[in-house]
């Protein structure tokens, strides 16, 4: 497995203490299964569930879950969200109105950032989503030592809950340190370019033959225009050998084998 | 965008300012609406579809739509990838699973710095999402200029569809403003798909007159690394005529001119 790989698998199996999602009065099994496999591909796992609309368990939310079902049979149901809330020492609510409640506000990364802190602190986290139709009211609000505002379109601000929370996992997991180096090719280096000369002089040789290369003056700038597409290709060995072996047959068709 | 860079064509279609999503051959309408809905809430709305399995309009789209018609009534349908891809310049796929295919691999943020910066130059962009169970397959993938990988939890990392995009889309919303595109390359934009697949097809037509491709069976593997490798250059449009002008002279020999 490459290292980048394994470090990722690391970071997210090695979460330990992570946050918990806590849904308040969620309507939809669909929903609540869709949150439950959103937290597990970013490796999150404990999920609570204040008063359900259409009890608890719920078939909808096996089936959309996917096969979360570590999720899923894992979670905990609580008739009110201070009960839900009991044990936890840091909360955070998610919410597209941030309102006037002079909490601090976050953006999801920051909040990732803020409970990945809480946590290595030793302080158990959770994250609040509301009902589907509504958010979280006031009530709940203020039970928070937070809000995460989601910056979405004012126009058409209001995300679905299992969206919501995969967008908070995802950046959860981010902030774990699951990084991919930008525009990483995702393997082999390129050819030496002894190797790669060898592929320009045989294309140039064989357009040479073809009469290629007309009228004369304009040969300097014909072969670096083709010399510059293949360079930026940055072509490994087995791709010089594959386009030489192309040019060989171009150069002299081969008799049809069969 | 300089109005003068922009083609008649792209003008007409619309393209330029923000990335189009385009979902291949999805399954299920429920989560067509919820893309829709997920773009929307970011600020997208061109969305493009490939062959959807349950035909199109969906009303299964339109409800979990939740209002975001004019991604709904806006979207196009396409019978092959290639049709759906012709007027853009630079693509994306998203993959759980990069694979060896020696395409740039961007996480999801820089994914977005790059097609912010890409659309900065006037180079209409797309970013494919496969179909539910299944994601993009190889054929589909070797289409793109690179890929998108969500750094997900490797014992559970296929996500549903609609939660993809809306990753997708939040770190689009989120880049906006600020566009360097890592290890920038060309100034020069890339040729439109239409034109690099008639390249390919032009340069496999030359070598299948050649009887290149030996044995039969390696034909999909030896198609695909000669794919990629010009893929990775993202050519532009004169190159793309500079090499077909190289491959011509290649099948047919010019007499001597003088």
């Amino acid at each position: 497995m490459p290292e980048a790989r394994k470090s990722r698998r690391e970071a997210l199996a090695g979460l330990g203490a992570a946050p918990v999602f806590v849904l308040v009065e969620p309507q939809l099994g669909e929903n609540i299964g869709a949150v439950a496999r959103a937290m597990l591909n970013f490796g999150l796992t404990d999920l609570r569930l204040v008063n359900p609309r259409d009890g608890w368990p719920n078939n909808k939310a096996v089936s959309t879950a996917s096969g979360a079902m570590a999720v899923i049979d894992g979670a905990r149901v609580f008739d009110t969200l201070d009960e839900a809330l009991a044990d936890f020492r840091y909360v955070l609510a998610t919410t597209a109105r941030p309102r006037e409640l002079l909490l601090p506000v976050f953006a999801p990364a920051d909040a990732a950032t803020t409970l990945h802190a809480r946590i290595a602190r030793g302080e158990p986290a959770a994250v609040l989503f509301g009902a589907e139709r509504s958010g979280l009211d006031n009530d709940d609000l203020i039970r928070a030592d937070g809000v995460i505002a989601i910056p979405s379109n004012p126009a058409f601000a209001s995300l679905n809950l299992a969206q919501a929370a995969v967008i908070i996992a995802y950046e959860w997991a981010k902030a774990a340190g699951a990084a991919i180096e930008p525009g990483e090719l995702a393997a082999a280096s390129p050819a030496p370019k002894a190797d790669f000369e060898g592929l320009i002089a045989h294309l140039i040789s064989a357009l040479d033959a073809a009469n290629y290369f007309f009228p004369e003056d304009k040969r300097p700038v014909m072969e670096r225009n083709l010399r510059v597409s293949f360079m930026r290709a940055g072509l490994t060995e087995q791709e010089v050998r594959t386009l030489r072996g192309a040019i060989r047959a171009l150069e002299k068709p081969r008799r049809k084998r069969l």
